[in-house]
């Protein structure tokens, strides 16, 4: 699903556009991708796993604009995209078609200014429209900025998956397992 | 990975034949598929949903029998195949090296002679020879007969997700989600 273009302003004043990426986004969309991945030890990859081709990720994106059960938007400052979030179905079979996962990824330098309540506001009126039932999401337990913000928006931990990630120190990170109903 | 054919005694005497389904074996899976999600509704799908074509199953199947982070297992009663389980990684990514899924199905006509138990015991070594830390699965709660199994396998739930699935009448089912340490 395509979301309409909307601007909202942050915590500091600054404005921020609020929109799905289009295929002419993809090299910053893959950008995003390796600095969040750079930044903190919450995503799902390293950044060197990264491997996705513009080419890819242009298909990957308008796909995406014509799907009627996944919805991507990213947060634009200064014509820079710095934040990104999305909800995908949980699988394409009937019993899953109520679920959707959700994910989301913010810069470092723009943490704290709202883009995370601003992104995950207009994806859950997003995932509502779709017809989603409930929106589920993985949180690393440490990662409290990210606790505190879905527990805002209603979201319940309801498990706690020790051995979640392991790293390459072979150290591990566990993650709590959070749903809100729509 | 494929499996060493081995033959093992069910409770009532009967032989039975555990090994991983080959190409040749597709039909004989895309059956077991259908009538395991017949008979009993804690299967990922509606019969009428499996959709796959033979030559599609062929490849698949091959594919298991070259990966070295994958295993199938069925069991076969004179002759004919009657249950199967299998393993796979979460994810492609490093962060999830150490974690696979599994799952099983036995039909119904066969539930209580023990092959559950020998599928998963075969699977579990499966799992350590690939170098899988930890076993994960989900399983409708009222699904009793599973829960049992996998507690006597030492899986132990660590959460439990309501309205997990949604049938076509409306109705809601959870699930306990289960792991094992190997």
């Amino acid at each position: 699903m395509e979301y309409k273009p909307k601007e909202v302003l942050l915590k500091n004043g600054t404005p921020c556009l609020l929109k799905s990426p289009g295929p002419g986004d993809a090299s910053a969309i893959l950008r995003l991708m390796s600095q969040t991945s750079e930044e903190t030890s919450y995503m799902s990859r390293y950044a060197d796993e990264i491997k996705i081709s513009i080419h890819h990720e242009q298909d990957f994106l308008s796909s995406l604009l014509r799907s009627q059960k996944d919805l991507m938007i990213c947060a634009v400052v200064d014509g820079k995209i710095i934040a990104n979030a999305g909800i995908n179905p949980i699988a394409l079979y009937e019993r899953y078609a109520h679920r959707a996962t959700f994910g989301i990824s913010i810069c470092k330098a723009y943490w704290g200014l709202g883009i995370g309540s601003q992104l995950l506001s207009a994806i859950i009126r997003g995932a509502r429209e779709m017809g989603y039932e409930q929106l589920e999401l993985e949180v690393v337990s440490e990662n409290e900025r990210g606790l505190a913000l879905y527990k805002k928006f209603g979201f319940e931990i309801y498990g706690t998956r020790e051995y979640c990630f392991k790293y390459r120190d072979g150290s591990y990170a566990s993650a709590h397992l959070m749903m809100v109903r729509l």
